[in-house]
């Protein structure tokens, strides 16, 4: 067994990332995952770190201090972002229209919560005077959504909610996994006290880490709390005493390159600027919608509130999705993602994310579809 | 800001990591990082998984089917072997000599066990007589210890209490997280149902991932809850659809970068061989031991449970310890690691893990500890 090891990594090949995520990776960034590792309490590590939630205060456009990555991929962000919040018996309210939303009920139901979702159908987004009316008559610890639907390739509308949540005592909690850094996220402007989101999106970092953000009131909540948070390893209690302070106090060791990493591919998007990288998106977005429509292929969700980094598109009667997925990957090196639960077989999900999103990948994937269809 | 970036990880130095963990990591396994990333669902990355369960089996010495890495540091590792299979009430037995202990005490109360705790003095091992009294006179769901206590640098006796468990019931869970590798960790002789570990102690892989093994047996008592595990991220009753089976189903994305790295770094240990790896731990562990009382400094720990890779030395009376680590880090380019929780100020913690076990650099900080002191 040891001997094919070599040959294993050797032999992974380089593939044009334009699923749901992972996304392509700059080779300043994988540059930045083999720097030498230092100790997690060294203070060179210690300015890095100081400089990583500066950068996350800026993507998620925040003054929050709180804004840090958690040791774990995006999912980690979402059970951090239930976890420290939710006590047994908390009323939450969750607004649905995929798998995103679906996930967030089930991490706040196993948590105790006592869930109230709306539900919209799969490919429309959250409706915003219904959501109005509900907050008029029921008083909630959390309101939370979805910003970038993944799984349908909507875009919910968080400013709208966030400005409704605003005139009541709820916490606001949003998912931006997809969305961060392909589109606006604006965590003050629009009243958002928690968020998560990740890395192997629109930042183009690999998979590893979340980023997360927590409002001052909702620190302030945290510390009021009655129990103790039932998990030990996304404690933000705890952790804030490693990512602030004078003396940073060791809970676990940091995932050192992993936060290299991050700390370039922030640099990245920082670096072309925000509002270059949301145009970028949706440019690119627009050239491949044109490229398969001239295709005679079907985008799946209204132009209205299309997302530019997940492109949901119909599979045409009579075609096996899976078998054009597997040609693509065989035989042009590409990735696109299949449709996730209910929407499996309906859909492609092509993602133009971060690195992924450049006219030349838009002209491959254009390019392999037609030769293929 | 953006432009101070580069200049920040070019400056980062090689350090000599002689701490508790993170240790130095092989040239081959921050290459193994920076291989181009693979979707979480790509064919050749699902054979590079496959290829990483058998390596972990092997590594723990076990024919479970369930030997996978968990995308968090090992403390992660540490709350899935809790939260999968304790239920509210469970009675639940701990074995406390130190700080890696008392957390497990304080993950299992948070997720509502009935915990049981014997605790031993920090320094020395817990006894197995006192332990087999115990058990002879309650049940327990889950009897719990750590293998290196890392905060002491204790041995403990993992294969003679799981001579006493397998006469009961219970479940057998043990923290390896610095053990694994650098001395006999050996699942299936020793009966050992739930066992986690880290891989930036002598897996010589950066921090960010967890190996865990679980038993057949754990396995059938996992899908036999009466509620779902309350924490959706570490879920192993999903976690498994995603690592086991034909149809391999998504949960969350995977650390791709982070499973390479970890792949590379099996393959080294199984490369030179466990009992190879052993001995050369043993070996330098020595050198290192008889250098530092040549420089008249005492060892904490007695040398009938003393951990070769985890080294605490007494510090002198009347010296600054973290002046000394101070000048280890800025002169030497060294670190050591400090005194955990009551240890604070009374020993160093001189880690010989995976990589950094080697004869230089065990000069090289007798050296200049011999400059400092």
């Amino acid at each position: 067994m040891q001997t094919s090891n070599e040959q294993l990594l050797n032999g992974v090949e380089e593939v044009l990332l334009m699923g749901p995520g992972p996304s392509m990776v700059h080779e300043s960034v994988y540059k930045a995952l083999s720097v030498s590792t230092l100790g997690h309490l060294d203070p060179y590590f210690i300015q890095i770190m100081d400089m990583v939630k500066v950068q996350l205060q800026q993507v998620f456009q925040t003054g929050n201090r709180l804004a840090i990555p958690m040791s774990g991929t995006g999912s980690a962000g979402m059970e951090t972002s239930f976890v420290n919040f939710i006590e047994p018996g908390d009323p939450v309210l969750i607004l649905i229209n995929g798998v995103f939303g679906m996930r967030q009920k089930d991490v706040a139901e196993r948590l105790g919560a006592r869930v109230d979702a709306m539900e919209y159908e799969w490919g429309t987004p959250v409706l915003v005077d219904e959501v109005a009316e509900k907050l008029q008559r029921n008083n909630y610890k959390i309101v939370a959504m979805v910003h970038a639907e993944t799984s349908t390739g909507v875009a919910n509308p968080v400013e709208a909610i966030g400005e409704l949540v605003k005139g009541t005592d709820s916490l606001f909690l949003v998912d931006t996994v997809t969305s961060l850094g392909g589109m606006e996220v604006a965590v003050d402007k629009w009243g958002i006290d928690i968020i998560y989101s990740g890395t192997q999106k629109c930042l183009s970092c690999p998979p590893g880490i979340a980023p997360v953000s927590v409002s001052e009131r909702a620190v302030e909540i945290l510390h009021n709390r009655e129990t103790k948070v039932p998990n030990w390893y996304l404690d933000l209690t705890m952790i804030i005493n490693y990512w602030e302070g004078e003396k940073r106090a060791y809970h676990h060791t940091a995932p050192i390159n992993m936060i290299y990493a991050l700390h370039q591919s922030l640099f990245n998007v920082l670096d072309e600027g925000l509002e270059n990288a949301w145009a970028r998106h949706q440019e690119y977005h627009k050239v491949l919608v044109s490229g398969l429509e001239e295709l005679g292929l079907t985008m799946f969700v209204d132009p209205d509130y299309r997302l530019p980094m997940l492109n949901a598109v119909v599979v045409p009667d009579g075609v096996d999705e899976a078998s054009v997925r597997s040609r693509l990957r065989k035989d042009y090196r590409i990735e696109i993602g299949a449709g996730l639960g209910p929407m499996a077989g309906k859909v492609w999900r092509i993602g133009l994310m971060g690195e992924t999103c450049r006219p030349e990948n838009v002209d491959r994937v254009l390019f392999a579809l037609k030769e293929i269809l």
